[in-house]
């Protein structure tokens, strides 16, 4: 009897947090998100994690906690629950409300129940407790596991923030005495471990917006995450000091607040928020427009608004508008799109770097020592980041004496197998990724995504070809339809026209009538015509035609 | 007559810097530089100004003035002198060493005029006046030009860098006495525009490397910019103080190093330098080994490196890697990558964000006022910015009291016109981008990059209709040929297949012979089937062939 502790995502790399926790054959979830394709992943809509191992072992899970409600986090519930079959999901109150809506949406049925922080409740074998802490959504929680091998804890997502938008504070002394009763290993939030020092409160964006409210004539147009509820608390505060109204532009911004301000988690007073429709019969300084696009998401409000397409709403001089976000690493191409466009159109536009409009949700070097000074756990294990955050995480934790064997490096299916309190890697089980395109189901195969990247690195070459039924010969010239690049002048066709004739004339009536044989021959020998002549390594299409 | 300057690249984006300044019917360019392409242009080697309006007026055009050698600034001359034919170059010493040698690489003439900053020349109409200025490459000048219609000064890239480690200062006499002359229009660099305060000085650079060399057990690995050889200087010195040798990977950084060696750029102890092949004769605590790859470029040794695949270089627990560069915006991801392949393979990885070790070569916020403090231009226009850069800079200049009507928002190809001292934006002349990939002639057609992108994105479907000579009817099925997507089931070709007859089957003969009008009905039609049945856009390529 082991317990084993199984990334299958969120390690080694930002995003798609999943963790299988298993004593024996009784195994929870912890999380279960999504993380945002980049550049290299043409075409996919997200990540999730490969599923297949979690199938292999499915009577075995027998819940899904969850830490909090941010995408990478609870992102892949609408696309894993179908594959799984129903299995009871717990989570905060806020956390579950953000779920329900949009399981509800795709009309997936899920057993939700609700936790509260600083009530244990049994699960099999294990005793699980939620603790309060701070993070950059409402309802976040920690989660300690009491098992039969001892404890061990999740600190999900989390910044020890002293002055919260909502009040609602870290419980510093329910972790302190998790760690009087002696944990076993940390599974900690790594993102911010190369930041030296303590992170700003939440709070201290609302000192920015009072200077820029104050500093505006025209409307301000505010653009964040549209799950960072504190964020926008501050901003609808704001519009109250400054007597603005509120209005909200983005289909998952609105639908968040009207969720927030239903289980009170948002705090607005009447007449505030206006539609978009009611904003012309406002003056300009009498308007806060809340958006998405913080990401630069081409398809978003603040983009279209950029891109000077957005009927509604048309930047003109005087207007301001904040981006109170931050670019997450490889959309940074696409916000200072939008900032330039911003520019372009004569906006005032304000962003981090140029004033203080944002702060980080994940703890800084100090707090993620302070975590581990609380929770004294024997070993270390830090999730949530890339291999360098890891890296930086344990250069903090060495500071803090621990020594290389209490140091695991986790990555996504190699776990940690623990055994009469005796750590260590655990043998790895399949772990990967799945890409999620909107309308394909179970996935785009990696196959499509490397033909997908060559054909928009080296173009693509269709080389159709007629041959009489049985003889293979030849029965006109072979044919190229080429796309992503061009010959580089009329020799070229032709030329290539020849060396298929020859290779064709070649071949023996029965190589020749063996179309794979043609169809291989094709490919090589094109592939070393379009290097030699055209410097390039396109896809090579053969097509074989009969007649 | 009047006097126009028009930037035909570096405004509103970062790099490829290209102005043309011009009096009457003398003009000379500054600068003629190539930026590098993002993800959005996939296959793309590199970018340059379009050439179109120069080759118009080829005849006006009697040099170019060079004020530094960084590729964003003199790479486009390969491809540019080519179609402009022998253009008179001026530059200073190192300049016109990097440029010669890349010239003679590629078998281009060049006409190569030595400049010394302090003493001006004559060109035409112009008298030209290079001032010298510090920034990260050696031999760097600002440029002013003394014209009939006043002075006016393109910065180049600069900072003020009080202790460069070629202790070549910059000469703000000269600039303080070209200001007291009388300055009509400033061009300055404004790519830190966002950053308060006074950038730190090169030399800071050393105080990092000092500590961690002391820290260093085994070997180090340093990667920086190739042509940034004041860094190397700073390497190669420290490596004299901790006696280790050091060793170059990478053509680029090999053939700077030599060339500045021969120039006197570079001072280094004999045999201090070894070869790649001598590192096994080391032990790793003699070893330094500067590398190219500062930027994740995927054919880099560092990135073969950290991808465990240089054959005379393997990483192993000991190593230290030093990224001794910031990633230019856009290179993020790869930069990271290789980061964390690094951190994976046992190295300790030290960049900029967890120590200092690099600076910035552009003036921050509080340089940037000292140079308009100094020259006193009546009228600014900053350039070699992104709009977000140019926009700060404006910020910056009614702190000092301009107001907007002395401020010119530059956008290639729009400029400024100058007549009896009145400014003016220009008439706008045709600019933009040449889009360059290796072995292809004349830079690829903007269409093409949009099939690539939407193939990538989208797939591509080819549908293959064999019909009979005259009367079109269809001989055989239609075959399909997909890429970069699957089909969803069984029945969508089926159906594809049937939608294809059908639209075929219901043309009279006189529309199904015209090829042109089949091909047009096979997209309209397949486009609508992908999108109802398989939620995409792929490009259709109908194929038809006559028998």
């Amino acid at each position: 009897m082991a317990l084993e502790i199984i990334p299958l995502g969120g390690t080694g790399e930002i995003g798609k947090n999943l963790n299988l926790v298993r004593y024996h054959d009784e195994a929870v979830l912890i999380d279960c998100g999504i993380s945002f394709p980049g550049e290299d992943l043409p075409g996919v809509d997200l990540v999730i994690p490969d599923p297949s191992y979690l199938v292999e072992i499915r009577e075995q899970i027998g819940a899904i906690l969850l830490t909090h409600g941010h995408e990478d986090h609870v992102g892949a519930l609408p696309y894993l629950l179908p594959v799984l079959g129903e299995i009871p999901i717990y989570g905060t109150d806020f956390t579950l409300a953000l779920i329900e809506h949009k399981l509800r949406e795709r009309r997936i049925r899920a057993q939700l129940n609700t936790i509260q922080p600083g009530e244990p409740f049994q699960l099999g074998s294990f005793a699980v407790e939620p603790v309060r802490v701070t993070h950059s959504i409402p309802d976040c929680v920690s989660l300690a596991l009491h098992t039969p091998e001892g404890t061990i804890v999740f600190t999900g997502d989390f910044k020890f923030d002293h002055t919260p938008v909502d009040g609602v504070r870290t419980d510093f002394n329910r972790l302190a005495r998790i760690g009087d009763e002696g944990v076993l290993v940390l599974f900690s939030d790594s993102t911010n471990a190369e930041r030296p020092g303590w992170g700003d409160s939440e709070s201290k964006v609302s000192d920015t917006f009072y200077t820029l409210f104050a500093q505006a004539t025209g409307r301000i147009l505010i653009t964040t995450f549209a799950s960072n509820l504190h964020r926008i608390q501050q901003a609808i505060d704001m519009a109250e000091v400054y007597d603005r109204r509120v209005a909200v532009l983005g289909r998952r911004m609105e639908q968040n607040i009207e969720i927030a301000i239903q289980r009170g988690y948002l705090r607005v007073s009447p007449n505030r928020m206006v539609s978009a429709r009611q904003l012309d019969e406002l003056r300009d300084d009498q308007i806060v427009v809340l958006t998405t696009g913080s990401q630069g998401e081409p398809l978003s409000a603040l983009s279209q608004i950029a891109a000077d397409e957005y009927p509604r709403l048309k930047i003109r001089p005087g207007d301001m508008v904040i981006l109170s976000a931050t670019p997450i690493p490889g959309n940074e191409s696409l916000v200072w799109r939008t900032v330039n466009r911003l520019v372009r159109l004569g906006a005032r536009v304000v962003y981090d770097g140029i004033a203080p409009v944002h702060v980080s949700g994940h703890a800084y070097q100090e707090e993620l020592k302070l975590a581990i000074s609380l929770l004294k756990p024997k070993y270390l294990a830090p999730v949530h980041g890339e291999p360098r955050h890891q890296a930086q995480y344990f250069e903090l934790a060495r500071q803090l004496g621990y020594t290389d064997d209490q140091l695991f490096l986790m990555e996504n299916g190699r776990g940690l197998r623990i055994r009469n309190g005796k750590v260590e890697y655990a043998e790895p089980v399949p772990a990967g990724r799945l890409l999620i395109e909107e309308g394909v189901e179970g996935g785009v195969p990696e196959y499509i995504i490397h033909d997908r990247r060559q054909i928009a690195q080296e173009g693509m070459m269709i080389v159709l070809i007629t041959v009489r039924a049985q003889t293979g010969d030849l029965l006109e010239d072979p044919q190229f339809v080429i796309r992503g690049f061009e010959w580089q002048n009329e020799i070229q066709p032709e030329l290539a026209r020849s060396t298929i004739h020859e290779i064709i004339g070649k071949m023996l009536p029965a190589e020749a009538s063996d179309y794979d044989n043609v169809r291989e021959e094709v490919v090589v020998t094109m592939r070393k015509f379009c290097k030699k002549h055209l410097s390039r390594r396109p896809l090579i299409v053969p097509i074989v035609t009969e007649v």
